[in-house]
């Protein structure tokens, strides 16, 4: 790697700075990290990679880029009521990584690992010849009675999403080009475009739903194929109403002038909002969890006994979706 | 990936089973896992990735390149002194991994979670078009007065290394062909080979050095490179005697008749072996861990005060080698 940084190099110059408030990540400069974990706590530990070109589009922003891959891990603590605690990041990087990119990725984890509390603990770094690619191992800590999981949904429990669907997807098609008649607001425009390059975790929320939630988890490939998890590992089935799947006023607006968009809205991924399950008796202390987590909670539909997804609303294009999957 | 299982599939077939012993993997059915840490023990987290081309040769059989992605991590704890827990697992697979390839890797996975006690408890699996990308994030636990670190070396500590250094680094070029006068031996071949492919991770050394080594970490870039990052840590300076490094029966007999390759058995990396420092009246505990362990423990040199590593014995190559680095 001539001209470029050795590995040592690289982790002194731009990571071991991101692990300096943390005694257990040892200075980056032993073995690995060792620390207590967070005592009486449920230790939850989740892993995300994203390729080059596969989960984010070649000369993408560093910093941003960084702060995604932590968020899409992040959204997995949330998804199931964790605290962030700790997280290695393993980079493969190839050429097109000098020190300026550097610089500015360690920059965006910098600015995350602030915003939402966790600590960089170690890592490895190695070079390839081909793509990028990046993995974070990401460590939560949860009571235990505070767990949420994807198997306890049960007939008669309302379906609640968090946030807004299908703005990242539309958000993704914008960057690429491949709207018709994009948005005339520049707001608009930005807004999507920001929902797929920064998701945002929620976190709040989901610690929130611990003990409320009968079943959790986050929507990162779309909401047909997610809820068909929730369904599988609860053994139940769902009925969601098209209609009241919130979209964004900026998605609102894109779909009305482009409608071969709506079943993005409904199939899209990388969303990483909060798709779970409680008791409809539980309404009211879902709104309030969600008020206080300061994002909107959306009943979309209800889990029935027996399995499958139906629709009930909307097109009629839910025959199709439902048997969608984004590989 | 037309043709090709997706990532759900995939995970089913061959990773579940995998986590089918580990309650807390959740049947790598949702988010993320959720284990109840080890009471009253130090959580050890170290990650190691490897690139095809980079760290294997292309076409490396699939069981051994899982096994040996597990051990250069495992061999991370041992370093500390950790007793194995859990891991998670990151693949970046290109259109060379099959069904077959995978079936493969998963049982080199699945003999070495017995041969050393831990568990895949998580992971993602993702496709990039460039070479095999993979990762592990590995946990062990280490009582908190046994943790071992490369910061405690002291002036007049013994220097001390596990096994046999260089055969990994023999072994390579073997496999490459690069040896002018290779092995007249088969089982020597063999031995150096395996030596390369499979390293052994000094786990049960690692945790009876707790609380006797001073200072402690695994040699996978050289002796003298790792060394080097002792006495960093420790801000020491060291003295070794290379007539002293232990060299396996197959490496002293393929370096007789190649004396050029000398210098890699002092330099050579992917030796995995421990190298660690313990103060001279403990020479005896040591040898008994060792021989507790089942693997030789030899004595190479002394930890002197000041700063950088002088040699003494051998044939005065040393001071070539103290500037190497392997980047």
């Amino acid at each position: 790697m001539s001209g470029r940084l050795g590995e040592f190099e690289r982790i002194g110059r731009f990571l071991r700075p991101l692990a300096d408030g943390t005694p257990g990540a040892l200075g980056l400069g032993d073995d690995g990290a060792a620390l207590d974990p967070p005592p009486g706590q449920r230790l939850v530990i989740t892993t995300d990679a994203m390729v080059e070109s596969v989960h984010y589009l070649p000369g993408e922003r560093p910093d941003r880029l960084a702060r995604k891959l932590l968020r899409v891990n992040l959204s997995d603590l949330a998804a199931m009521g964790a605290r962030p605690w700790a997280y290695t990041l393993t980079t493969a990087l190839n050429e097109g990584a000098d020190e300026a990119w550097l610089a500015a990725f360690a920059e965006g984890l910098s600015d995350d690992q602030a915003a939402f509390e966790i600590a960089l603990i170690g890592g490895d770094s190695v070079s390839t010849s081909g793509p990028v690619v990046l993995s974070v191992c990401a460590m939560g800590a949860v009571a235990p009675d505070r767990l949420l999981r994807r198997n306890g949904a049960r007939p008669g429990d309302t379906i609640w999403v968090s946030g807004w669907l299908g703005d990242a997807a539309l958000g993704l098609r914008l960057e690429k080009g491949e709207v018709a008649h994009p948005p005339q607001e520049a707001t608009d425009h930005a807004y999507l475009c920001e929902r797929f390059h920064l998701p945002s975790p929620r976190l709040a929320l989901g610690a929130a739903l611990g003990g409320l939630a009968t079943a959790a988890m986050d929507v990162s490939d779309g909401l047909i194929g997610d809820l068909g998890h929730i369904c599988r590992q609860s053994s139940v089935g769902a009925e969601i109403d098209l209609g009241a799947i919130p979209l964004s006023p900026a998605a609102r607006t894109l779909i009305a002038g482009n409608p071969a968009l709506q079943r993005i809205a409904w199939a899209g991924g990388d969303d990483y909002e909060l798709l779970f399950t409680a008791a409809p008796e539980h309404a009211g202390r879902v709104a309030g969890a969600a008020g206080d987590a300061g994002v909107p909670a959306t009943p979309i539909g209800r889990v029935t006994a027996g399995e499958g997804i139906s629709a009930v609303g909307g097109s009629g294009e839910m025959q199709a979706l439902a048997g969608w999957s984004h590989f």
